[in-house]
């Protein structure tokens, strides 16, 4: 089975329903999924198209939220037979570390992602998923046409699936992930060090999150820190990272070229969109939010980044 | 007993010999002490006064690394009948908090500083220390004619001499303090909410150190962040707060007015100093620091944390 593909940014991943619980309030059975996440962000500076499964219980209207922001939902499988990938957790003050409380993954257990391989691709997110099934998506693209490929990955996986994962790493351009995780995947402590291992890996781009101390960027040798953009409240952290890989994904797609000074600005816009979607819960705030407000908050940014 | 100032910057604090051990090695009574660092530090940018005591085994060649960079050291006491403040303490891989095998307070016991009365003093530095004794220290300044007082705290004071501590807060204008103190301090985990509910105790001024993930600044209404400067390796964090509040006060002294711009250029001053002193054991780093050293990282600083 092919599909015409329409739209330079592709994203692979999940689109679940979530149950999170915060210190400052509850919600059952929203909107979640990284594919989701990732796609609604980067609609804000591109087409993008997503490849993922939901199951027969999947409600319309979170389909209709997607489309209201023309996400190219051509790839976007109902798998007749199962139910929609489940996940329930809870958030302590700190809000730094989820602790899960359920995974039901569902119909994700026989999911086969087909990303089909007409029309035009130039962008590719690989949202955090199996390694194996990671490797599955890229055997399925044309490698050497694409612009730029760029992966999340999780501890678990690092954990469980070393070996594949490292083969996925070793054919994309970008990692993203955050600094426990580069820490367990390449046993350094100190950062740098660890980014520089990654990049032997194969990358030439690492991207480590640090939640509310910020991101650090690495592009060959040359390095970009950003502090997080400050919130006085987070109401939820669920889909931060995925809201921040949209942005920064988003915005090289629609770049010039992949300079230094494209990937800097598009983890700043990363970082802007995730301290949107953080304020609400599910993907209520980022459906509200306006192009206006993304420029007027990187504005503020900028001004209290630079001295 | 008064002694003439003459320098405007003023620092009152601690002259320690130390024995650290880190995972790259270990050093025995070395030089140390919040004042040294912060002196040192400062001297790179004012002529800075301290005001500390050391004991009858003070080594000459101790206070003669002082004198290299002309600190008056008019205000160092001798205490002839008790031995040097000591401090043993040694960190861990993450070298984030260092473990404090031994303390010997020793001289600091009968510690009182004066002052002196006489002469121009523009900035004070309340290194941490005895609250009870920062206030003494305040009792002796004409404060309105003071530009600028600054202290400095840890957690022992902030559970053991709360209400000394916030009696001292009160009549300053500026706090610097790391993230786990600001958290402790308020109650509030949040650091904005935190560097608030500060500012509602009295200081107009508030900076966070977050160690390897930069500093929080708070002017008024106004905020700032700064990503730490990247460093590879560090080799011994003791000194480093005290050295960036030396370089932040240093900056701030030598400036014409205290605006947001001047506090933003001295925390980044402050942050690339303490970046130095990290990278060898005591103050061996700082004694071998040329100015153009300091500039030519204030400029890479600059460029990795602008987009």
């Amino acid at each position: 089975m092919t599909k015409k593909i329409q739209n330079p940014l592709l994203v692979v991943g999940t689109v679940a329903i979530d149950s999170v619980e915060t210190p400052f309030g509850k919600r059952d059975e929203c909107f979640g999924g990284s594919a989701s996440y990732f796609s609604y962000s980067a609609s804000f500076f591109t087409p993008v198209r997503l490849v993922a499964v939901v199951g027969n219980d999947f409600p319309k209207k979170y389909r209709a939220v997607l489309e209201e922001r023309n996400i190219n939902l051509d790839g976007l499988e109902t798998n007749a037979s199962g139910k929609t990938f489940r996940w329930k957790g809870r958030y302590n003050f700190d809000l730094n570390n989820a602790e899960t409380l359920e995974t039901h993954l569902n119909v994700l257990l026989d999911f086969s992602p087909e990303v089909g391989s007409n029309g035009k691709l130039d962008y590719l997110f690989l949202a955090n998923f199996d390694p194996a099934l990671q490797m599955k998506v890229l055997s399925q693209v044309a490698r050497p046409r694409l612009k730029l490929v760029a992966l999340d990955t999780m501890n678990f996986w690092i954990q469980n699936k070393l070996t594949e994962l490292k083969a996925v790493i070793r054919h994309v351009d970008l990692v993203v992930l955050n600094d426990g995780e580069a820490r367990e995947l390449t046993g350094e402590n100190n950062l740098i060090k660890a980014a520089r291992k990654i990049r032997d890996m194969g990358p030439d781009i690492i991207v480590i999150k640090k939640g509310e101390h910020g991101v650090l960027l690495f592009f060959r040798d040359q390095f970009f820190a950003l502090p997080a953009f400050p919130l006085e409240s987070v109401f939820d952290p669920t889909g931060a990272g995925d809201t921040f890989a949209g942005g920064m994904m988003g915005y090289i797609s629609r770049a010039k070229a992949i300079t230094f000074e494209t990937l800097k600005k598009a983890v700043a816009y990363g970082s802007i969109m995730a301290s949107f979607t953080v304020e609400e819960f599910s993907l209520d705030r980022l459906r509200k939010l306006k192009s206006t407000e993304i420029e007027e908050r990187i504005k503020e940014f900028r001004a209290l980044t630079q001295f």
